[in-house]
């Protein structure tokens, strides 16, 4: 039975010790021409694809259920809480973005899927970080009798898949989000233009 | 006519000069019982509220044009590109999440609207920082004859607005990025929820 993970201090990282991440100052000109500072985090792990990370959208097709999704749970320190997410990692030094996302889909979930899409390259939360990534639709079809497949986590990886009919999306990201999990911010936009679609259209 | 805007030099961040943001190195201890360190970066500026922005997704309700949504186009140095967005902000030291998106939406796009929503705190790039916002969502009723209203931007702020039908939606952003503008990662995975519930459901 694992424990509850916590987070035991906060203490400011120099810059010469930080080895996943970098500040940058950044000077620009302006539309007005005139000369400014900005200031960003950036991963120092981007690969030759150019793409921090990928996050994986799966629709699983079933005979006799109606459409479902994947999600995952996992303890994220930076936010010191459980975090609800679609699958996702960082994509490999060699590695395309695409094979990213079936390889994160499988590690994470243990389900094999089809690629049916992968968006462009998007901005996690470009007003302070370089970070990007991009989003990728899968389609996993089940036949009647199949078994839920095995995750292939690394030692040391905590994480909790739950497969989520569609229609129940959204009011389930409420709920979690009522019992003190974090939902990523991306999940729920995906959730709530799902949901606005079904409801204010 | 204002510039492009450009980025002249990036360096490191030294963790004594910088002003808006923060490095963390955060001990924790994990499922397993075992210590470890995370690095993570932190906005300075997160008030009362302990929410750190606001994104806005509207829809405008006319009587004889289709349901549309507003986003907005600016320059942001840590990416060097004109990102899309859903209009977005900091929110002020005293202020409340709720008042932060309808002053943002004016200031952003000129619109006024009624809050119909505000989403729970969400976190926006949890593997690498302690970011967090809330999405609310804003209704616009307008009549036939309404003027385009005027932005209220501060000096040295230059965001284009750009209503769009929310049936073009999608094809719009895949647009913008096929031109070099990046899209935010949130206002795609609205787009691809919305999009989704109309093509894969």
């Amino acid at each position: 039975m694992p424990n509850e993970p916590n987070v035991t201090a906060i203490d400011a990282l120099p810059a010469s010790e930080a080895r996943w991440i970098e500040f940058q100052k950044i000077s620009w000109n302006d539309q007005a021409g005139k000369s400014r500072v900005w200031e960003a985090a950036s991963r120092k792990t981007r690969g030759k694809s150019g793409v921090d990370a990928v996050a994986i959208s799966t629709v699983i097709r079933h005979p006799n259920r109606s459409p479902s999704t994947i999600i995952i749970l996992q303890y994220r320190p930076p936010v010191d809480a459980i975090c609800v997410e679609f699958p996702a990692g960082l994509v490999d030094e060699k590695e395309t973005p695409s094979d990213a996302s079936l390889r994160e889909l499988h590690e994470e979930t243990g389900y094999q899927g089809k690629l049916k899409y992968i968006s462009p390259t998007i901005v996690s939360d470009p007003g302070m970080s370089t970070a990007n990534m991009q989003l990728a639709t899968v389609e996993v079809t089940l036949k009647e009798g199949d078994k839920e497949p095995e995750q292939a986590l690394d030692d040391g990886e905590f994480i909790e898949r739950v497969v989520v009919p569609l229609d129940d999306l959204y009011s389930r990201l409420i709920k979690y989000s009522d019992e003190g999990k974090k939902v990523d911010a991306r999940l729920w936009h995906w959730a709530a233009g799902l949901h606005f679609a079904k409801t204010m259209l």
